[in-house]
């Protein structure tokens, strides 16, 4: 069911000096910073040859990351977002199987202008998990 | 400098039912499992279309993720790794800049059979960072 990983999200404290450990210090490709204040984050895209890592710093007063960044001050890995044909096959499916999708269960548009869910991390090995139609 | 992004790495406290939730629920391709007594680990990967996830379970009476499994009883990321082409161009240059590097310093031989270093979680967002030579 899932295909490629769209991308790695890091939840950043500061994303200018997240922008120049990845250009700078490692060498990557990176974006611009885009303004999402509708999701409460400014995101950077570091584009590897074979899929993205997103980096998320605060943008607003009740940006998402705001809790994880208090419990990891230094930042660290937020989500892992998969695609999906068919979101709400995938999500009919988890569900049947016992899987915990956040919010109420409805497709938004996330950050790329695409259908998103997200599933709950116990029942992921810990692991916040996006999926994203493709 | 980076390339593709090899693989996320997440360790589980139960591997097999980490591959049923990989397999079953997120109906994922998965290997067989691979022990890797030299480090402590059995693994197991998922084939995704661009990527690999590796599920990281204990092996062993010293595994190197014994530590993070008690911090993150549910499981959780444990690191990204990341190819470059030359491991010790890529060290010297991480060095000149401040980096961290984990261990001697030297790279050594990774689950995959290359040349890999890792790299200090605090320098690099929190992320735990592996480097494999391509």
């Amino acid at each position: 069911m899932i295909g490629r990983l769209n991308h790695v999200a890091i939840a950043v404290p500061d994303l200018e000096a997240a922008v120049a450990t990845y250009r700078d210090t490692l060498g990557a490709e990176v974006s611009a910073v885009v303004a999402q204040p509708e999701h409460g984050v400014n995101t950077v895209f570091v584009l590897l040859p074979n899929t993205k890592v997103e980096l998320l710093g605060v943008l607003g007063e009740n940006s998402p990351i705001a809790k994880f960044l208090e419990r990891n001050p230094d930042g660290g890995i937020h989500h892992l977002c998969y695609e999906v044909d068919d979101i709400r096959a995938a999500r009919d499916r988890l569900v049947a199987a016992g899987a915990r999708v956040l919010g109420s269960g409805e497709p938004r548009i996330g950050a790329h202008g695409k259908p998103v869910l997200f599933l709950h991390p116990k029942d992921f090995l810990g692991t916040l998990v996006e999926l994203e139609q493709a």
